[in-house]
């Protein structure tokens, strides 16, 4: 991954992610992603690192761009000892491409334009063209002698690029020689929500006990936006041991095992919403969380059939006005309380016509804390159709964005309890 | 940076960006980060790399955890050459912090405890402890002889446990040693709105032919959530080169450098409402951001000095029931119209008694788009005090994700807009 923007951090790297992924998919181990800046001598010094761990292919991505920083196509070029020429059919191609920004921007020079143009259409010879998704193109560029090093894949930097170019890559020649020999895997994910992940260390020393081969299984815990997430990657031939694993785990966290397939919480909400026992709509009334709860419920492409929207009732009047919250409930328990809680889910449900109302208020900090309601508490309350309301307190830990992001994961946990049991309290 | 769940994109990398930051504070050069998974063979690998190139200097993150696959402080020993040793004290003082937990996780497993207990508090010997933030020490863990390699900091992978430790960190007398001889840079950033890249690349070719000292300078450009940060490191003696580039920048670009300071739009937003020639408090209608406009002007500490709210109007009828745009208006102009948007941005300026109102309405997809209104096609208004309103239309590019995201940029920069000139168009 290049680009001193993405090394210094400025730009997060969802290209490794993302990449590391589809990998995953086709069997390939990812050994590791270096992020370099623009210095040339660095992302050569990658590179050699790279072919001396005998890797088969290395992906880059970035360095693509039509400014004089963008070098990645050059140092790949020199690495493979590939001279670089100018291809006349692909700088037309860009040529065409970028045509429509003159109208767009029609301010724009049309010098740095052609230079632009003709840098990005100069690329190592004997390398194969990935056609361009924005304006830079992909390319395949293979060592001089066979099996004499990587063949190195060159992607662009903006995801929305390098994600449809995948699709292209995948189908060359250098990248089916080496998923030839990769083995199959089969992967899997549980997720649990409300313990510590030390419990399931735990847990997989129970399993080895038990007699559960966990040397065929490859499994990774991580704590990701307050879940647990369990990934199993395995040959298919070892499914037995993990389905021995799966009911080691059920066994031992019934209760807290929310996911057996891999869903999110955000899918399953969505799906008891659609299609549960019986379809429902939903609507917010959000303090502390500032519109991210509405926010997180809308992500999902089709939210629409069941979000009615919701109510941002960051100031005590406008809870009182929009969201129907009672000013002697806020002045005789604070606006950070079950009582308010409550009160944000019944209005959000009423007053947007919904069968779901869902109230969170808390202190996300940094300021606002006090001993009684330090800075994490956070109250939250579903409300579905006329059921007992489910409501519950949270002691969140970490700074302001992490108390409102993970109040938003309690909350979808408590909005799917309440539609799988909706007569349970 | 160790941990399968970040080498497999799982969890995002949020350490290398932040320490890369906060090296660049101290003028340290940050030349490599490379992500690793778990297998020890991996990371040590990846320190002999480093080693190699003659770092000063390196960071680890992650790997520190109570179970077995947390490798980082055995893998990192025995690269040091240090045999690993049960600091007596150190397990102590994590029984004590692991304490409490057993309070809020009546169910816990003691054993499972325990055994986690030792294996964080066994480190190599004569490494330098660094006090646990969460139940992980962090380590210093010089080379056997001096200067004989790098010296290793070996630091947790939470983000809240690893930034805290880091103030210890810089206190040791290795990062001291290695600091003793960092240049001291300055680091500059511009930021615009609404060009291109491109745009960019061709001014600063213009100020080389101008004669601006360029080579004086580090300049790296790249795009974020829409708009372009220009960021300069440079010794203080080039003070003069930059204030150069500067003027060329402000010369071609004046109206759409927005920042000269390197302040977000977020942060001038936040300014202007606080105290701009007044102060003014503010109110959002969305439809197709969902609440992350609110979202957005909440993370903000303190936000609740001007924001009252917002309505997320998702529903046609929750647009008409709450936010007050007339039916007929919807029906003339369909839901996603500068009209609605108007409307929008008035419903919520009147409802919660804000100043500013601001009103959001596009066709985020994948579904929903027309020839007439594609997918990406948001229409903004914003409405400060009784002034005419501003109110355009973007086409965005990307995904539903990006398209929602990007339109709270566009939002953003128009409140700014119509804050700094309130009697403007």
């Amino acid at each position: 991954m290049t680009g001193t923007e993405v090394l210094s951090g400025r730009v997060s790297d969802r290209n490794g992610p993302w990449l590391a992924d589809r990998l995953r998919e086709l069997g390939v181990d990812l050994a590791f992603t270096a992020i370099v800046g623009d210095r040339p001598e660095d992302m050569e010094a990658a590179l050699r690192f790279m072919a001396e761990r005998e890797m088969d292919i290395v992906l880059t991505s970035g360095g693509l761009g039509p400014t004089a920083d963008d070098l990645t196509a050059e140092v790949v070029g020199r690495f493979q000892g590939r001279e670089m020429v100018l291809d006349e059919a692909l700088a037309e191609r860009i040529a065409e491409i970028i045509k429509p920004l003159a109208k767009r921007w029609p301010n724009l020079d049309r010098e740095a334009i052609r230079v632009g143009n003709v840098k990005q259409a100069t690329i190592p010879a004997g390398a194969t063209v990935l056609a361009p998704v924005g304006t830079a193109p992909g390319l395949v560029v293979p060592p001089l002698a066979p099996s004499d090093g990587p063949t190195v894949l060159v992607l662009p930097g903006p995801p929305r690029e390098l994600q449809p170019m995948w699709a292209d890559a995948v189908k060359t020649d250098a990248l089916r020689t080496a998923l030839k020999d990769a083995t199959t895997y089969r992967q899997q994910m549980l997720r649990l929500f409300g313990i510590p992940e030390s419990e399931i260390a735990e847990t997989l020393r129970v399993a080895q006990r038990e007699g559960v081969e966990l040397d065929r299984l490859e499994i990774t815990t991580c704590m990701k936006r307050g879940e647990i997430e369990v990934t199993t990657r395995y040959e298919p031939e070892a499914d037995s041991a993990y389905q021995e694993l799966v009911a080691v785990v059920k066994a031992r966290h019934g209760d807290t095992l929310f996911s057996e397939d891999g869903s999110s919480v955000d899918e399953q909400v969505a799906a008891l919403l659609r299609e549960g026992r019986r379809a429902r709509s939903i609507a917010t009334g959000e303090s502390c969380t500032g519109g991210l709860l509405a926010g997180r419920l809308t992500e999902t492409p089709g939210a629409s059939e069941y979000v009615k929207g919701g109510i941002v009732a960051y100031s005590d009047e406008v809870k009182i006005s929009e969201a129907g919250v009672p000013r002697e409930v806020i002045e005789a328990h604070g606006a950070v309380s079950a009582e308010v809680a409550q009160a944000l889910a019944d209005g959000a449900r009423s007053r947007l016509g919904a069968e779901v109302g869902v109230g969170v208020t808390g202190v996300a900090g940094p300021g606002g804390g006090s001993e009684e309601k330090p800075v994490g508490l956070v109250w939250l309350s579903v409300a579905v159709d006329d059921a007992p309301k489910l409501t519950r307190s949270v002691n969140l830990p970490g700074g302001r964005a992490d108390v409102r992001d993970r109040a938003t994961t309690v909350a979808m946990h408590m909005i799917r309890r309440a539609l799988v049991d909706p007569d349970g309290p």
